[in-house]
């Protein structure tokens, strides 16, 4: 499957099970009906055969729905339910492992926090292995404990412009309220755990998420 | 590399850093200069790129002493650093899916606790794709927390009966003072994480394992 740009446009990041009021199945089928472009799969659990069992899930619910899949760090579990690929952080495999397990075929992005991490995946020549760059945390989040400082809007447009021509989504504290502002950096979309996760109906809160 | 059933003999799972004394490397070096036979690296970081590194220089010192190599639970980190193969518990991917991603070159054990799991892994088609299994807890243990019900030495015995020709290791609790009685059910070896990790001299205390 070959990445496309478009896919970034509202990513949705599964969240833990005490973050999703419906379940998970139906939150992210809901989210698909709303315009979800992209689904990442974020495990919750300590194991990974209930992991697999989940990701499994998804991989053939969005499979039917023409929906790409992602899963979060886990390479073997990727592979395993033959997702699209994998997202990692700054702390999981190094992207050339990762992209060497994945092949050429799979899609791969990397967190990237600021352009200091920037410019050391690049000078490792990390960036020509990826696919995209999720920055963040844009705003403050409770969903993620271990996160780096806060980005913000100015330093995210920042951002963008050296990171092009990789395309960036941004993560982390995104609402309806504030999407527009954050499309407006330049990203090439936009990325949400509780927004879609927590809400009564994702598909109304994917809905307010997209591009007006 | 071929799996060889004497590399069961004496199996060391690598602890979590504060169960061992000396450090990683130096109790691994140690623990292969007293006779260990093959060394599991049970990764203590919830993060991946902290466990790569430390994998990657075992897999390194492991080379050079010329001793196999298995990354417990991560599939994906087994393929990264290339080692040998790879060891899963019950909770872990499928071994079909791990067997499928480590391909038919490496070297694939799975944890069994009693002779109904052995059953179950026979009727899924499981045991065809191992090289071993590795089942315990023999004695009571400190070590890991989620475990199955001890086993004991007459279960163990009949569970070596049973899995044949599927050579088995033994795990859990296992000493110095004991290795002779779990050798006598017919086991391929002993596997042992405090009793070498937490030794202030691993060389001996692998010496005081080894069959007579």
């Amino acid at each position: 499957m070959r990445f496309q740009r478009d896919w970034l446009t509202l990513y949705i990041v599964t969240g833990a099970p005490e973050n999703c009021r419906l379940g998970l199945l139906d939150t992210v089928d809901a989210a698909v009906a709303g315009g979800a472009t992209l689904v990442q799969y974020r495990a919750a659990h300590e194991k990974k055969g209930a992991a697999y069992v989940e990701a499994l899930a998804l991989r053939q619910l969005l499979a039917k729905r023409g929906v790409p899949f992602l899963v979060n760090d886990h390479v073997d579990l990727a592979l395993a339910v033959d997702a699209d690929g994998a997202h990692i952080g700054q702390r999981d495999l190094p992207p050339a492992a990762a992209r060497r397990l994945l092949g050429g075929g799979k899609i791969l992005g990397l967190s990237v926090n600021n352009t200091a991490q920037l410019a050391a995946a690049d000078a490792a020549g990390d960036l020509a292995l990826l696919d995209y760059i999720g920055c963040g945390p844009v705003f403050p989040t409770l969903t993620k404990r271990d996160t780096f400082p806060v980005v913000g809007l100015q330093r995210l447009a920042e951002f963008v412009r050296r990171a092009a021509p990789l395309p960036v989504v941004a993560i982390g504290g995104i609402t309806a309220e504030n999407a527009a502002d954050v499309r407006s950096t330049g990203v090439a979309g936009i990325a949400v755990v509780s927004a879609v996760c927590a809400a009564a109906d994702p598909a109304a809160a994917c809905r307010k998420l997209l591009p007006a």
